[in-house]
């Protein structure tokens, strides 16, 4: 939920097998450090032989000083426990990219959002194949880079995004109906970093079109899936899913338009958890501690 | 909506290829009956060369007297359209049969709908492969009738459902949770007249085990089917469909048991749907005047 | 649903007292007048005594020679039934006005909407009583009219909205998060052409600061309603509502903020609904065509 | 989420004023038991002077000589934090009693949910003011117990309600459309142990008849209330809550129809989070961990 961002919070994510012990470890610890917990969430796939998940949120009296020795001293806990492990704080937003083409319903819905405070990260660029959509993100103070994709030129442009990225030093992307595919490289390189929102429900309708598709199956509902990208296309963790009442009156055109208006509350959601460290992906799933 | 169950309504059902004048001439063909349309709902998938649709409920005074006439004189219209179409008495009620397994949820949610007025209709016979649900449909006083099937076995079985379809002059089936797939010829003998309920939200899942592949997919929604059956397994027309937000600590067992919330609503709806002969079925898609 | 605008279109709107006959008379009209019936839908309170309501979508060649005569023919018909009526070209795009105060999500919704063609409208001129949209609002090609209103400047401040809303010849007005209580002369000089979006879901929480007494009732679904504003605050017809799912986690601030997403999807569809002529008052309550 | 039925599984519920180390005591604690937190969820009014919640699942080995230690030595460390805290077992299944009226449809959405496992609770009676649904539930196996209750009669009926309670060693009871207004005195004895389903979307049409109040208001949308009964009459803590779109085509005896499936989705809902123990009641809210 939304609170005043308070500069000397943190959250601890963590996976592991699970054992007994974890939580008092990890509590212990942080009473140590003078840390307040204030939210915890926690799950285990299974109490014998799984997966132990959690994210904690805490306060920590005197921040500056303090979060090294935080960090550096909880190594050892988390070795002893096989963790996997970061601590996010709260006071460094994040930087998002945004990939866009032509449409621009989830891009402006995220630009919304950012700019009323609802999405605490930040925006230093928006990079889009095609050039329609500059005015409208500088309007919003943003950086708009346009770099055409063909299919001879693709690894080229991937570079160029690449420089991009690296140059605004950006923590994640979130591909706003970009409609192109990235190739496996490019996706390697930002494991669960990438977010897409894909225009129907998953897993039906994968690949190209789903509103015709949709539309010649005679669905009574259509939906749109937001989920990381991985090299199986339309076949990464799915992060939120929505769906929409429709009905014999709505031709593939009246699909599409009614399908923008659940593509962009999916996609702003997943975004908002990314942005908060709610989300933790285990295997080809997430767990959404929200 | 429901409304007292008026003896001297009837409701007339048209399909045929647009063109102009197709209202006025049955409008005042009605009117000349002396019927009073009551509501009337209509769709064309294309004013220009498309497919014309419309359901008109009328009251018609004497019923008793007039209806045959009605019936009789409407023919010569219904021919100069190229008309498909239907008229359906709602002091006639439909007799529907359920098929089931082991699984008493929709079954249960269709008997209580029955006995509460909600569904207009009367339910002779339940027929199942399986003997556990005899009690319970036999305390409604509804017949029940265990008709094993075996792969080597079931053409004779479809063949003595039929004989008990027959003896009970049923107008449709349901197949509330039948774990069993019908013969081609048995389909074919009621076409758009066997609704089934398919556990996934059609087409993701096709199949068997949906739910158990909704977990492995991860997905965050879960959903229903209702569609009447075609020889193409999974693939008829939809009729209705419902989804239910879960989460990563659904196991597959727990989507399965939250699922049978919404496979007994959108049954249900299905059913209500048919009953009040709303529904048209064009190509392999519905048109549903609700 | 959207389609192509079509220059021959238009639509029928109609409510008289229900009597057999009236559907034959319009519709054998309409054929008179050589207009093919698109879309027709029809309610009746109650088939005896009741109050009827029909809307009638058609085409009609040759629209700009034909369409005086219709609308001059079908006077006496009109009469005959006692039909209160009217008839809207669809090449005429209605003409928007939208009050803002300083909130701004619901506004930039209907002009994102507008832009895509989403609502097919002319929005000629918002109007506020804050000077902060006015930037976002000329980027879209639209006057912006700052109206500051005071207690005691009220009734002048009306004075100037109506002086500009005739300037502009506005069809109705849309109060998008506008937090001025119009006075029941302005209401009158507008009947049921004021939409308004009240952040609750009426009849719950009437007056101010719904999210306040939503959080402090804890209620765990938080809703919006679109309505017609009438003299009786919060009171008038209902046009649309949409909910939203909440916690115990959310504080007022985060039901606010979580509100505006159910706020601009309930004003966006009551506008578009109000723009294609898809809705009917009688008495306080609205039917919906759509 | 549904679990096989773990005898040694225990859940201990807290809350108390939030200061730093409540986790780590109460982890630590239950490590020196040897006991393995399976799930924890927390929540704090705010971390700074707020109350803090808690509810920790956790096995323990050994459970039947180990249980009644746990118990006894955790009071120490409650005391320390001035904790209001219980701990309940998987393995002791509450007793739960239902009082009904006439109407059926949330007891048998009760009994149906109890019989396939969905509910792990016991029914031991079933008490009503009227006799008709005696054999539905013996048929269940369930004793039911006919107390009518007049104006005159109420203070001795609830005497004999008291009995039959204290008989059956009840935890709570379920109001499933009982209508019948308890005494203060009845409900001072049951606090926050009556869940009762109001059949609207409360505080909207608080009272009786809301279906007819919300047929007259013309709302789009209705809904159905599960909360535990306080003496201020339909303003106790709000469990959960439902909706179902509906439209002007809605009578209020079809609102009624169809409020019938989200009041005992609500209920059942509530009913099930209740036994789990998921449920925490502050001031007038409650705080649902699920």
């Amino acid at each position: 939920m939304h609170e005043t961002h308070l500069s000397n919070r943190a959250r601890l994510l963590i996976s592991c097998p699970d054992q007994p012990g974890i939580v008092a470890a990890v509590s212990q610890y942080l009473q140590e450090q003078q840390a307040n917990i204030v939210q915890s969430d926690q799950y285990s796939t299974d109490p014998e032989g799984g997966t132990f998940f959690m994210r904690i949120e805490f306060n920590l009296p005197s921040f500056e000083e303090r979060f090294e020795r935080v960090l550096q001293d909880f190594a050892p806990i988390a070795d002893s426990f096989q963790m996997n492990w970061r601590i996010e704080q709260e006071r460094r937003r994040k930087k998002m990219a945004v990939f866009v083409s032509k449409e621009d319903h989830c891009l402006l819905e995220l630009l919304w959002r950012w700019r009323s405070g609802e999405l605490e990260v930040d925006i230093p660029v928006v990079i889009s194949n095609h050039d329609q959509l500059r005015d409208i993100v500088e309007s919003y103070g943003i950086a708009f880079r346009h770099i055409p994709v063909t299919k001879e030129t693709k690894l080229q442009a991937e570079q160029q995004q690449k420089e991009v990225i690296d140059a605004y030093d950006i923590d994640f992307i979130v591909l706003a109906r970009y409609m192109q595919i990235l190739s496996p490289s490019f996706v390697e390189s930002f494991q669960h970093k990438v977010i897409n929102i894909h225009h129907s429900f998953l897993p039906a309708f994968i690949g190209a079109n789903p509103y015709q598709k949709a539309f010649d199956r005679g669905v009574k509902l259509i939906g749109a899936t937001a989920h990381y990208i991985t090299d199986d296309l339309d076949e990464g963790p799915i992060i939120d899913q929505e769906v929409l009442r429709v009905n014999h009156r709505y031709a593939a055109e009246d699909l599409k338009i009614a399908g923008r208006n659940v593509e962009k509350i999916a996609l702003a959601r997943a975004v908002d958890w990314h942005i908060q460290d709610k989300i933790l992906v285990f295997e080809n799933k997430t767990i959404i501690f929200n």
